[in-house]
């Protein structure tokens, strides 16, 4: 086992002190997502613990700004589905900054747009990118199960799988101020959508969370949108599982997927 | 990079000499999906050398059949969606049996309830394996992806996505040789499932090649087909990576999921 694996010991489900035959209050519900957050956000992936402290080389940073661009890119689309599925029109105009945000007034001044110049800066082809040819199969499976989830779930599950924006903020944080210290392309230009969405997460957090409280009458809803923040915090981890296995270590990149230039041969 | 893992080169699509603006013959079309199988069929991941070479441990092993178990388990819904999906009475009929097959005349006479006898073999507690609580999330999203593919694709291509059944009596043979050679559990009743599937793959992937030679009438549809090949040989890899990820190498058990009893302390 690597020593980047043993700094971390994964934590199976959160253990609070709550009977559990009874209604969490707001506070304790509010403690037992933030829980998950502190034992199964991907911030505690190894593959983040590298990128931020500068121990990844430039073709297993271009992988994972290229496979997280399907992530970034299939956000709105995740939005959208859920925003079909909400009945009321100030739910759905409560979710409509979201797309804006991502998708743009215009395009060109949306979140995705802003994503792309991560891709320009790290000398990755656009077109490639957005094509996904080159995407693990893990990244598609894993987004596809989020975009999937907010179809089907019930109204206040497919809410609550947006909370990990309750963790964001540290994260993103911690991103640009690893990146920025640690590569020489990490400027103004390749980080503004991470800059931007510091802004952002917190009022879309906020709005969640108020949402699931006030909407969670039950002890078997509440669990059910715990459930739904976990399964959300798997999609996250399990991005990074594919990418930490195929660019990392073991390093087997899987038939179709990107190679980086210094893995060609 | 380990041992395991420098054995294996990955090849990135095939390349066959046919012009790319003509129809393949129904032979050049067969050497097409041959040829998917030499390049990215999961008989070749380290994993499965690994399993079917004895180089696995007694946990490693039952993370395999309990993750495997979610797959397996599957099979019947993905071929209920897709029956669903067909529009005529001899077509549902043709793809009855693999129902059958899987789920039983009666339940227990089923491939499930065959594969459920490795399992208790294994010593894995069968409620805790079906209740699938334990199972990576890479392994999911997988499966899932499969059952999505075929409720959102054309009847061609969904048909199609099964075609990894040509590729698998090679790998049914390899693993009950490998598995009966090296572990004490691989008995007759540990591996009733394997010897069943032998005779009842060939049949199932002739059909199925046989509709899509008939059915693809331009060289589109032949590529449409090829690609519905190469989706399912990624659900498949990816089942493996996660699991060569998580319990092998690095080694890191993503939160929640199954530990075995010798990483536990």
């Amino acid at each position: 086992m690597s020593s980047a694996v043993a700094q971390i010991k994964p934590t199976h489900w959160y253990d609070l002190d709550v009977p559990e035959d009874r209604l969490m209050t707001p506070d304790e519900f509010s403690d037992a997502m933030q829980q998950i957050g502190r034992e199964r956000y991907h911030s505690l992936h190894p593959f983040h613990k590298m990128l931020h402290g500068g121990e990844l080389n430039h073709g297993q940073i271009q992988a994972w700004a290229l496979n997280r661009y399907y992530y970034q890119a299939s956000i709105p689309r995740k939005d959208l589905t859920l925003m079909a599925r909400l009945r009321t029109p100030d739910m759905r105009l409560a979710w409509r900054s979201r797309v804006l945000d991502h998708d743009g007034v215009e395009v060109e001044t949306g979140g995705i747009s802003r994503y792309l110049q991560l891709i320009d800066r790290l000398g990755l082809d656009r077109d490639y990118v957005t094509s996904t040819e080159g995407l693990l199969p893990g990244t598609r499976f894993a987004v596809d199960a989020y975009v999937n989830f907010v179809a089907e779930r019930p109204e206040l599950e497919m809410v609550a799988s947006s909370l990990t924006e309750l963790f964001a903020p540290t994260i993103h944080k911690e991103r640009i101020a690893g990146l920025s210290e640690h590569y020489d392309w990490a400027d103004d230009y390749a980080l503004a959508y991470f800059k931007k969405r510091l802004g952002e997460a917190p009022k879309d957090a906020e709005f969640g969370r108020d949402y699931v409280i006030r909407e969670a009458h039950t002890r078997e809803k509440q669990e059910a949108v715990l459930n739904a923040i976990r399964f959300k915090t798997d999609v996250l981890w399990a991005q990074l599982d594919a990418l930490h296995y195929a660019y990392v270590e073991p390093g087997l990149i899987p038939p179709g997927a990107f190679v980086p230039d210094d893995r060609k041969d």
